[in-house]
């Protein structure tokens, strides 16, 4: 028996956890949630399940779910998150999932982590930005982050069994995301709800922007870099319309390993949760027959200008991937509030990675000034 | 340095193991050759390398490789093959390649396994006709087979770090061979030089006219049953044309794992002769940019009966297998002499099967009476 301690348990990937784990409750035991400003969601799930810590944004709601709950401890704010992270410091088998959306999903990590305990990592902001920080901490507490992104997940599955000197490649599938069939020109109108539309997963708001973006994709490259030791030009992201391939490793043979399933992100959750067995999960199996194809195309830098932005802002390193996310982050907000236009996104975190000036190796505290500041900045232009 | 005695020299698979023997010579040593009749191949390869035997079809070649090589130990015949599968019986480290086309490969097999050494399976009718005798073999002896089919080949790779108890489902990819545009109907009058053209493989052709008619993949469906220890009904043939997917593995939770590379028989070779190890091979990487799309297709039974009948004969078991085989050897060579017509095979193959009163546990003596029994029979009716 697993405890689970789940960070974002109210957005798509935290529902879908709560699915796995109620589908087994004889493998799993939900210990603590976090729910943001979703009062009605965290009543339902604390009334399922017999929780030890509740966190949620604001203090007004601490006390109304406190009320609800009188036996539960109720906590608040982003050090709510971080006192769910901790929680139960000495349950060393329990897992924290970290499904949070954003740079407040960073100290949750790392602070599991300095306590032992092992990661099924969603945040993709945690290495995007703290990657430096949460490499070394994860050899000194001998602890492991599993990621439960569909991508790598699917290389963490190839990559069983394998010798890690024999990998060549890992390629990175994407589903091009909502405007995959227009050109750059045709971007410049585009409307929230069209960029909402996602033609392959049902996934929460921010992320299904930056799967239009791209952003998304050099994220994930950058997270794989960390996660798999690989040098960031030997990780090629390549667009497969299907989202059936959920992406592959090439090894110096030639021979390529790739993970195929129904794009449904309760495998890799599931994959992560059950680790190192397996388990019947609640996906369909795929149905060749159904399959008409696969396809496959190379990404065009100057169509999609943010993956190629990532790559710049690894190499830049240091404080180049805060500002690459905290520019994102600010635009992709004030995108979803109409404030910019979708195109702009592009514009305004390139030019904020490009105008930056790189600190080498930021200490956490450096990291978050430096979103603050850039956060801070983009929203003074734009937020009127 | 790991020695190799290799079985079938101067056929398709032979003459890419030498290719990758050539390239490393500092990892492999070709100690023995079998070459049936190909008398200049045979001394082009021994000019070549050291050998410590040759062996030939008949006595009279013999002689005359003898006075090229009089240093080196000719043999000749069935028992000429045994002789090479057991030579230097003390080498435990080394290989054998058995890349011999027919049941003339089976004692071979065996004998290596006896003196405890390590096989790498080309040679289908080994496991077809032998695999009861052959699994327990490899048990007794602790020894294993390395298969170097591609589609088994691919499997073998996807398990690597997994645990068997989680396997569901084997995918067995089949590129539908010379006629898969053609009905059953278009079949009556196809000519041997229509079957010989195979889409995307240059094989010998005995295993491209079993490409054809698809009894190749009826023979892989029971060597997998053998090699992975699975359920027949849990492997299933898939046709995939473009032969980029060699082969899948479904696990318990509805995950895929597939391995792709460019259609090239030195990949599994390599993979095989390398392993635990991997190294660069003389494939080409597979260039997902030109790849225009991937198809599967389920494969219809009536179209291609033979699959139907493999998992027919694997079903009734014993001896069943050995008459599968005999029948289509015997009908193989007849189609090539033009003694009969391509969808004979089928028919005289299927009645073979049909009328014959199985053995549960033929002997290796049975089995080759019965081999020689059914090829009798049907030469008899149709070599004339």
């Amino acid at each position: 028996m697993k405890n689970i301690y789940l960070l974002g348990a109210t957005g798509s990937i935290g529902t879908q956890t709560i699915e796995i784990i109620e589908k087994h409750p004889d493998a799993f035991c939900l210990k603590a949630i976090s729910g943001y400003k979703n009062l009605d969601s965290i009543i339902e799930i604390a009334s399922k399940f017999c929780l030890d810590l509740i966190a949620v944004k604001d203090m007004e709601d601490a006390l109304i779910i406190q009320k609800h709950f009188p036996n539960t401890k109720v906590v608040y704010g982003e050090n709510g998150l971080i006192e769910l992270a901790v929680c139960n410091p000495k349950d060393k088998e329990g897992l924290l999932i970290n499904a949070l959306v954003g740079m407040v999903g960073l100290k949750p990590t790392i602070e599991s982590i300095q306590i032992n305990r092992n990661v099924l990592l969603a945040n993709k902001e945690s290495l995007v930005v703290g990657g430096h920080l949460i490499k070394d901490l994860l050899e000194e507490h001998d602890v492991h982050l599993f990621p439960i992104d569909s991508e790598h997940n699917a290389i963490w599955q190839m990559l069983q069994g394998e010798n890690p000197k024999f990998i060549k490649k890992l390629y990175i599938t994407a589903s091009g995301g909502s405007f995959r069939d227009l050109s750059r020109a045709q971007l410049s109108d585009v409307t929230v709800s069209q960029a909402l539309k996602h033609p392959n997963w049902t996934m929460g708001s921010k992320i299904t922007i930056d799967s239009a973006t791209m952003m998304n994709k050099g994220f994930e490259i950058i997270e794989a870099a960390y996660l798999f030791d690989m040098d960031i030009e030997n990780i090629v992201p390549i667009i497969h319309r299907e989202s059936i391939i959920h992406s592959m490793v090439e090894y110096i043979d030639n021979s390529i390993s790739g993970l195929l399933a129904t794009p449904d992100m309760r495998m890799p959750i599931s994959y992560a949760m059950f680790y190192p067995e397996r388990e019947e999960s609640l996906i369909k199996p795929l149905d060749f027959t159904k399959l008409s194809k696969l396809t496959f195309e190379e990404v065009d830098y100057e169509r999609y200008p943010l993956v190629k932005l990532a790559i710049k802002a690894y190499a830049l390193g240091g404080s180049a991937r805060t500002v690459l996310n905290a520019a994102n982050e600010a635009c992709v907000d004030l995108f979803l509030k109409q404030k910019i236009k979708f195109i702009d996104i592009e514009t305004i975190v390139s030019k904020s990675v490009n105008t930056h000036k790189v600190i080498a190796h930021p200490s956490l505290d450096e990291i978050y000034e430096i979103d603050k500041a850039i956060k801070k900045e983009i929203y003074k232009k734009y937020n009127n």
